[in-house]
C-alpha cells in the first residue's frame, strides 16, 4: 500500500469506540479535538449511559486505514479522565454472519402453504418441467438467479488469496445484484484453480442459474474459462473484470468525446496495462470503430517486433495491429487523444500529458492509486476519470453488471454478445443528457436509479434482435 | 397413481377460477352446489366486479388432482348463465419466478454502505480471512448456509426426472430451512449422475457452505456419494432421505414404545423396503439396541441364503444378521412387534397384522399410498403412523433437518454423527410430554415451534461433547 496520506478518511475504515468519559464540562470537546487533530472524521456521537460521575459515549470515527484508526484511539486513551471501553470495526460488524440471506418468497406456516411449496404439490411442478424443460425458466429461481463464480486468484488488488477469502467480495457482488437490480446472486467460490475443473464444475451446477458472472479469476486463465463456458452453456457467461470494466469505460469515453468534440474513428488511444480488463476495453473500442490503439505493458509498446510475448499478448498484437515506431510509453503518448490506464500507480507524469493531442482524455483507472493523481493531471487534460469514488467521474462496474444481468434474465437470453455490451455502454452514457455533460460529469452516479432500467432494456432489445432471447420482454 | 378417490381435496391441487355469472338471485348457490356435487372443496369466494347484469367472481376450489379440478370446471361451465373467464392453478402461481430470494442483509443506498459492503472496505475482511481461514465461519455466509444438493435421480416418488425438474423440490427444501430454522439453503441441482463427479463438484463448491444436505440421489450411489464427501469435507454432510427419515421414524417409535410399554432391546422389527431410507432406519435401530430386524425386499426376507443380493443388500445382511427361517413377508410378520414400511402400496393386509405380537406398531410410510391404509389397519394395531399429512402421526423429515442443520451450524460442526442423530430423535420424541401421548399423537406437528430449538440444542451439545464442534454454543 502506498502512503496513507493519499486517502481520505472513509466509512470503509470506520470504527465505533465506546468511551467512558469523566462527566465534566469540556470533556467531550477535548476528546473530539484529539480525534480531529489526528485526522479522524467524527460521524455519530451517542450517549449510551450517564450518571453523575461518568458518561458512556459511542463515537463513530472514519479513518484512513486500520493503523490510522488504531493511532486515533491510542491518542484519545491518553486524555486524562477518558477510558476506552471497546472498539468495534463497523466493516467487520457488517460482515458478521455474512451479508446475504436466502429467503422464502412465501411464508410456510400452514399445512396448505406447505402442501403447495413442498410435497405433495411441488411434484406437479416438477412433472411440468420434466415434460417441458423450458419451464425451468418460468417456474424456478433460474428465472432470476446468477452464479457469481470465482477461483479466488485475482481478488480486488489482493491477488491470489484463495476461495475462502474471496467469499466476502462475492457476497458483496450478490448484494449489489439484488439491491441495484433485484437479481439473485449466489456466491460460488471454487476450491480449484484449474481451467478444466472450473469449467466442468460450473457446467455441472448450471441448471439452477440463468446466468454466470465470472469474477476475480486471474489472466490468462479467465479467457479460456470464459470461452469454454460460453461454448458449453445455453445461458449467458460474463466476465465482469473484463467486460464490465470495458462497458463502463466506453460509456465514459462516449460522453468525454462529446465534450471534446471528437469521433471514435479519429482517435489515437494509448492503453497501458493489457491484462484481462485492458484487452477487453481494447477489443470493444476496435469493435466500435476506433482504428488506432497502442497497447503498452511493463516492457513498452506491444508490437509484432517483440519476441517476449505470450499467447494472450500475441493475440493482442494481431487485434490492434499497431503501426507504431515508438519504443517507450512516453513516445507513444505523442499525439494521443486518449490515455486509458488499467495498470499501476504513477506510470505517467505531466510531461506525458503535454505530448498528447489537443484536449486530452485521461482515464487513470488503477486502484487504489491511479496511473496519475487527478490533481496532478487536471492542468493538462480536458477530461479526467478514475476508478475512485472520492474524485469525479468514477468508472465503476456497478453501473453495468446489475442492469446487464437484469436484461439478460428478463428475456431469458442464451448468450451475452458484443452488441449487447455496446448497447449497454450507450445506455449508460445516455442517462446523462448532453446539456448536463461537463468534464466533471461524464459518468452517472452509481446510485442513479435510471441506469439499471436503461441498461436492462437496451440489453434485452438487442438480445431479441439478435435472436438469442428465449422470450420477448 | 392409484384411484383418486383415496385422496382428499387439498390445497396442493387447488385452483382459482374467475367466473362471469349472470346477476340473478340463486346463481351463486347453483355454482357452488355443482362444485360440491363434483367433490370440490370451496375456499375463498370473492367479488371482483359487479354490474346490473353480471358478477365477476373468483372462487378457489381444492380438488383431489389435476383431472378432478378440470372436471369440476367443466361441470360449472355447463350451468346456464355462467362463463369461465380464467382458471389459475395456485400451486403453479406460487412457483412463478421461483420460490427463493437472495437478499442483502443491509441496504446499499449510500456511498458509505457501499464502501463497507464492497470495495474498498471488503478488502480488509478478505485479508482477515486470508490470515486466518477459521474466520470464514464468522465473517461470511458459510456461518449459516447449507447446500441442498441433488442429481435429480430419485425425486420424491417421481424417480429420475433430471436436474431441472428437481429444482422446485430443492427450492422447497431451502424454504423449509429458512422458514423453520432461519438457515440459508442453496439449491445445487447437478447436471451429472456420476458418483465421482458429484463428489468432486460438491468438494469444489464447498467453501461457501457450512453444511451439505444431500437430497433425492438414487441408491446405491447415494451411499458412496455420502461416504466420500464425509471423508473429504470438514463440514457436515447429511443425506436427508436416509438419515432424516431414520431420525423421525425412530422418534415416533420411541414414543410408540411408551404407549405399548416395550423396550427397544426386546423388539422384533420387520422392515419392508431396504433402499436408502430403510437401511438407514435399520442401522439406527441396531445402534440404539434393537436386536432383531428382518429386512424384506420384493423377493422376500433378505438373508445370507440369498444369492441374488447386490453389495448394498449384502451389507444389510451382515448388519442385521437375521436368524430367520421364514421365506415370505407373511411368515416374517409372525410375532413381530413393529412393522416399518418404506416400500410401496398395499404390501400387507389385516391377516399379516393378526400374526404380529401383542399391541402391534405399524409405520406404513410409502407415499402417497401406504403399505396398508390406516382405516384398514386400525382394528388390528396399537399404534399406526404414515408419511401422509391427512392421517394422524405423520412421519415427516421436516421435523428433523431444519433443527439438525441449525444445531450443526451454530457450533460450526465438522461432521454429523450417529450420536447426534440419536439425540435428535430423542429431542423430537420428548417434545411430547408422556402425559400427552396417545396412539394418535406420537409425533409432534411439523408446525410445533418447539421442535427446531430442541433438535438444534441436542445436536450442538453432542457435537461439543464429541469434539467435532469448532465453537461452543
Amino acid at each position: 500500500m502506498t502512503d496513507q496520506q493519499e486517502y481520505l478518511p472513509s466509512a470503509s475504515n470506520s470504527i465505533t469506540v465506546r468511551f467512558d468519559i469523566r462527566n465534566r464540562p469540556g470533556m467531550l470537546a477535548q476528546v473530539t479535538s484529539v480525534i480531529g487533530e489526528h485526522g479522524g472524521n467524527i460521524g455519530a456521537i451517542d450517549i449510551v449511559r450517564a450518571d453523575e460521575d461518568r458518561l458512556i459515549r459511542d463515537i463513530t470515527i472514519n479513518a484512513r486505514s486500520d493503523d490510522h484508526a488504531h493511532n486515533i484511539v491510542e491518542s484519545v486513551r491518553d486524555v486524562d479522565g477518558v477510558r476506552v471501553v471497546n472498539v468495534s470495526d463497523r466493516t467487520f460488524l457488517m460482515h458478521l454472519g455474512g451479508k446475504l440471506e436466502v429467503e422464502s418468497k412465501t411464508p410456510i406456516r400452514t399445512r396448505d402453504q406447505l402442501s403447495m411449496a413442498y410435497t405433495p404439490g411441488v411434484a406437479r411442478v416438477s412433472e411440468a418441467i420434466h415434460d417441458d424443460p423450458v419451464d425451468t425458466h418460468r417456474l424456478t429461481m433460474k428465472s432470476n438467479t446468477v452464479a457469481v463464480v470465482t477461483d479466488g486468484t485475482a481478488v480486488l488488488g489482493l491477488g491470489d488469496i484463495g476461495a475462502n477469502a474471496a467469499i466476502p467480495v462475492m457476497e458483496g457482488k450478490a448484494q449489489l445484484l439484488k439491491e441495484f437490480a433485484g437479481v439473485n446472486g449466489i456466491p460460488i467460490s471454487l476450491n480449484t484453480t484449474e481451467v478444466d475443473e472450473i469449467v466442468e464444475t460450473v457446467e455441472r451446477i448450471a441448471p439452477v442459474f440463468g446466468g454466470v458472472n465470472l469474477e476475480d479469476i486471474g489472466a490468462p486463465r479467465c479467457f479460456e474459462v470464459e470461452r469454454q463456458l460460453k461454448e458449453r452453456l445455453d445461458i449467458p457467461v460474463f466476465h465482469d473484470d473484463q467486460h464490465g470494466t470495458a462497458v463502463v469505460a466506453v460509456a465514459a469515453l462516449l460522453n468525454a468525446l462529446k465534450i471534446v468534440d471528437k469521433e471514435l474513428s479519429e482517435l489515437k488511444v494509448v492503453m497501458v496495462g493489457i491484462g484481462a480488463a485492458g484487452s477487453a476495453v481494447t477489443e470493444m473500442l476496435l469493435k466500435m470503430g476506433v482504428e488506432t490503439v497502442v497497447g503498452i505493458d511493463r516492457e513498452g509498446p506491444v508490437t509484432s517486433d517483440r519476441d517476449d510475448l505470450g499467447p494472450a499478448k500475441e493475440r493482442y498484437v494481431r487485434m490492434t495491429d499497431p503501426d507504431t515506431e515508438s519504443d517507450t510509453l512516453a513516445e507513444s503518448m505523442e499525439d494521443a487523444d486518449v490515455f486509458i490506464g488499467l495498470s499501476g500507480p504513477d506510470v505517467i507524469g505531466p510531461e506525458d500529458l503535454k505530448r498528447m493531442a489537443r484536449d486530452p482524455i485521461v482515464f487513470a483507472m488503477a486502484n487504489p492509486r491511479p496511473e496519475i493523481m487527478p490533481e496532478v493531471a487536471y492542468p493538462h487534460v480536458a477530461v479526467m476519470a478514475t476508478g475512485r469514488s472520492d474524485y469525479p467521474n468514477q468508472i465503476n462496474n456497478v453501473l453495468c453488471f446489475p442492469g446487464l444481468f437484469k436484461g439478460l434474465l428478463n428475456c431469458r437470453a442464451t448468450d451475452v454478445t458484443d452488441e449487447m455490451m455496446i448497447a449497454a455502454a450507450h445506455a449508460i452514457a445516455d442517462t446523462i443528457e448532453d446539456r448536463s455533460l461537463t468534464p466533471d460529469y461524464i459518468v452517472p452516479s452509481v446510485f442513479d436509479s435510471e441506469v439499471v432500467g436503461a441498461v436492462a432494456s437496451a440489453v434485452s432489445d438487442v438480445a431479441v434482435d439478435q435472436g438469442v432471447a428465449r422470450k420477448r420482454t
